[in-house]
């Protein structure tokens, strides 16, 4: 049998967007309220409330009205200002992308790049920190997706913050799948979003924004205001006293609740639990099979996508298509330099549980032996289950 | 990690009640109308006109307002009469089930026994109904659940009606995972429901009834009547210019309805096709591990549930608690006299698909395991691979 | 404008089917659990903890797999024997059929019967139960829906406990509507079920039994057993230990843990204000036009329906269809002997709020007006505006 | 009794976000597809398919990420440029609003401003680019909401097409409530979204952009690409053959679907007659007792949205609140110059029947009434109802 790109596949293990969790499922389809009443308005304030608790911050995050695209994009013009020295950490797409941002609003831009495979060190921040004392804002990708890889924020964030710089974390894709907050890493802006590890629908961005970052974008004169791009404007909107800048997405909201009503409830240490283990497998059973996967090191592979190499002599968006179409599972592709040269599977949210890394490395294999490989699927599956085992 | 019995699994590969579909679960949800709204009746005629066309009835089938031990029940109470001699055919839990409900209306109940791993041979129906030409009725489960086994229906239909006897047919966890239909196996009264193959909730019965099985049952004084157990007062029922006996259950309406469409749309025999690869890798994938298959033959092993006796040594409800804790996939236990002895994974409606005999070999396997079995799981993989493959 | 009989209308106020809160919609669309799943065991159990909260109850309840007419017919099956002599209260059409079912299980019925408008006087009962000594079991419709008149329960069942009667009651349209429970009635059993005031779906059954009640069901050979029928057989099957009989509606299930959820958090006492209130304001509406409620007495009329005398010269299901045409308004007719003779405003669930009573007067007034009525609409708003207003 | 504001309301008659309806409740809650499935991809270009059918355009609209306020800051900044000169017209907050935006992009604007209870009249636009051959871009808000007035659209449109300038429109608040399609006025980018008159949810914007209006955007290098704010990225978006830009809201998309659903399968003709039904039920009733409507016309008064001039010596923001209190019916306020002067009745979507005008009428005397007023909601009620059963 073969399915159909007309109907949706039989799993999703994607890098985002993820399929949502039933309960976000129904979450998103209450009753559309006015944003003006004071039920909606209440409920707004709540919903804050449980996305600061989420995130450990000890003020109250803005949630804005569009993808974390939107949020970065917006930290960027909010936050930079021509007087500024930007330091962009780069070590995947993501990365790299986010200076692109930055160089519109100063043309001071410095960068540490490093390959795609790789991590930035803090001690290599630390030196350009050093190096370059001019240095306002550092920007960095916790988890830049389309390498699968994981920066070590923490320690970056404590250098930066030893240099007194303002600190942008991109953590859409890290963020409740691990063990990350905006305090713990000093981040001033920390941007996430529902549509990854919390299981929730595309459309919101959630940002963590330290006082000093208020601060600094509240006496930049450039900052979008009246606009969509605006953070400012939403400063006190999670307020019920106040009303918001225009109207929010009501249902993303809605669906936004019941994302953090799960993970809140289940306990963050869980479910990172469930993300790092559901990796472990996945990594563990690929390597069984003498795949290589595009981290250099475990270390810093990510706990919620495992970027896999692609086989030599294999075309990767044929893989995608041949293990839809044989056994219903979609994976993600690399994008822009990492695109064509690894496969994503996606650890996120509801998916991210052991027994989908088994589903993951059947569908895996059996395209590339489709494609001509001759990789053993139960070699695969007999290591990864004893990854899983081993933690039971 | 281990989870825990007080939230959901993650998935669910019983022989039902099934995950219902997305769909369907959005079909429940739709809004309660009123029953004598004009706009519920003319839904409710075309929800019957889309269970007759799914059913491939020449005349209107019934919606009964409970789920299918309902219709079992009711077709005994309504059918048989003291003046009927029936021949009731058990080849397991549920077939010889339906003999005591037979036993209700009539004193008169001959009986054809086999093993519960075997099935029912149409030679042994003839000539039970050539030795006892008194035989007015017999009654057949098609598909045995507690064993997963198959009776060949077609066959037995024909020599009852060669031999002119009326046919009670349970098939409620056969009907749309594979080719059964009311008229082909020369049913007068055709049990099913939307909570197996066709993906629904559980509170239904479809009931398939011939012109002379209407007869009889009008004729019978002691058909239920001002009951809930009554078939004869819904006859008419589906047309929208007439009144329903008692308020149906609107959100199963709405939900059935959501069920037969994607039933109709995705094609019977594509639905069919996945629910008997899928069967056909677990019993290749299982006995690739040495493990047996509780049906005497691949040819009587049901195409929608897998039956597998459960190893020496191992406590079946344990194995299943087992495979939840470490897993989170659970399993249906065997019933009365198969219990304990065996372990049934489902494969019905949105899980009637190949990758999920992945997950089900990975999960049973890991779960003797860790009881002490050396069961090698990747074996069982790439047995199942193999025969998914031989497909693609 | 008209509105089509094909659509649904715009705002159905019935006397049930009613529409249901959105909530319970979205109950009815959670995932459908396997029944002997941990987690739906222990889900149903806190369900059936939640409605024995609601019905005030000290034991457990039963849910019954059915509309409250399984209920119903479930009771006199259950607990009446051939040895019994029955007391059946008839104050309507739906009390006084309850006294066929009863025959069917005792040759020894009695009956009070008044006529259709008015209600039965405990005094009546207590006159009976003297004149026959030899009454074991008495049963009463509390709220004769087709009457929308009440029955004072409470006096009935102090008058028939003293006696040391059995006392069945159906309170399926009054429950949660009003201020009656099962054991401040003295109810052996009680039938209920959530599609009123509770603003559920119909499906099932809420059945409250005194543990007497239970003693004789369990002692009485002849009380369905093994059966859609069966009362004795759900005794324990609340238990998260104990196996269900056969397999629970689970999605109904899933929708009555909505509304038991919204009947407790918003208050019983509020919930039966609203629907008073609401009662009230169209009681004053209706008769600020002239035109006659059908019950004698506002002390006997319903807070849950308004059954209003179908004017002269008008034809109630052209009313009805009237009112639905042109306001898009569903009321409900009258059934059996007050069929044709009166309209049924209800206020049950979701529409319990004094704003419908506006849009059923205008509705209802439209209409009259519409096949020749020379009513003032107006004057009947500002009559039902007063009484609501009069409360705030 | 009281309605808290912690719980909903019980009617919410809003100028947006209203209420979306159930189907639309029910699309939001679909599954969550990965944006670059297949399925989605094909999915996502039919809606946009849908989209332009509702419109009317010959060619596709784009979908774009956030509500309609999107739309028009992306529409400024897309098509203006320093080198044109933008003819604002203002008849209320937000066509004035508009030009604020439009400053940003050029240093060039002209103001037709009239009393914010007036309409811009044909006549002075064609006057005034006859005076000022320069404009390039002539900028006017269709149904200017915090007023409930409404701009003669087409006649404006025609004269601009004559003079040969770019027209943007904001439909938001009356597209799918009335006869108002982007080509048939002559626009060249006309923003609208899915939860006004449509009944779907707020964030979404859709745009109809002129074949003109796109080759003005891609040569503007100040038009935003690689930003949330960017027209020209989305331009082939909707073909399932290329990329999104960046991730769409795929619930939204979802929910908009359904609306697009409903919108053409009832008839976009007979959506509109119940929205103008309705509001000129309203406003029969409203004037019936000696209220003003804030619109110095008939012609120019809105049928999605009713604005009433708040009576003197009454807080129009207590008003509201009392008319939530008592009757559970949420109203909207005016904007900036109109705050405090006037009320809005809503009149879009769901509750576009005009049985809500009558519980609009009662609700607004009612609060009226409790804060001083002497009204008799009988003659609003009984001026509507006349309207209403003149078109019956």
């Amino acid at each position: 049998m073969r399915y159909s790109n007309d109907a949706p596949p039989v799993i999703t293990l994607t890098s985002g967007p993820v399929n949502a969790y039933p309960e976000v499922l129904q979450g998103l389809g209450r009753p559309v309220l006015y944003d003006y009443d004071p039920a909606f308005q209440g409920f707004y304030e709540k919903v804050v409330e449980k996305a600061q608790k989420a995130m450990r911050l000890s003020n109250k995050p803005v949630i804005q009205q569009g993808e974390p695209v939107l949020g970065l994009e917006a930290a960027a013009a909010s936050l930079i200002t021509r007087e500024d020295t930007v330091l962009n950490l780069a070590s995947g797409v993501y990365g790299k992308g986010f200076g692109y941002w930055a160089a519109r609003y100063s043309p001071n831009i410095l960068e540490i790049e490093v390959p795609y495979n790789e991590a930035i060190s803090p001690e290599a921040v630390a030196e350009m920190l050093k190096a370059h004392p001019e240095i306002t804002v550092v920007s960095a990708c916790h988890h830049d997706t389309p390498s699968g890889t994981i920066n070590p924020i923490a320690e970056i964030g404590a250098v930066v913050a030893a240099h007194g710089g303002y600190l942008i974390v991109d953590a859409v894709s890290s963020f409740a799948g691990m063990d990350v907050h905006p305090e713990a890493c000093h981040a001033d802006i920390f941007v996430t979003g529902p549509n990854k590890c919390l299981g929730g629908a595309p459309g919101l961005t959630l940002l963590g924004v330290s006082h000093r970052a208020w601060e600094k974008m509240k006496a930049n004169p450039a900052a979008p205001r009246a606009s969509m791009l605006s953070i400012v404007d939403w400063e006190n909107a999670w307020s019920r006293e106040k009303p918001f800048p225009f109207t929010p997405s009501v249902a993303e909201i809605n669906g936004l609740d019941a994302a953090l009503d799960l993970y809140l409830a289940e306990g963050p240490e869980k479910v990172w639990a469930r993300h790092g283990l559901t990796a472990r497998a996945t990594r563990a059973g690929l390597r069984a099979m003498g795949l290589e996967i595009w981290a250099v090191s475990d270390e810093i592979a990510s706990p919620t996508t495992t970027a896999v190499k692609t086989p030599a002599g294999i075309d990767e968006a044929v893989l995608r298509q041949t293990a839809r179409e044989r056994y219903g599972v979609v994976f993600s592709s690399g994008r822009g330099e990492t695109s064509g040269k690894l496969t994503r599977i996606g650890h996120m949210g509801p998916t991210a549980q052991p027994i989908y890394a088994i589903a993951a490395l059947t569908a895996y294999t059996g395209a590339v032996n489709a494609l001509g490989g001759k990789l053993k699927a139960g070699d695969g599956i007999d290591a990864a289950l004893a990854v899983i085992d081993a933690e039971a």
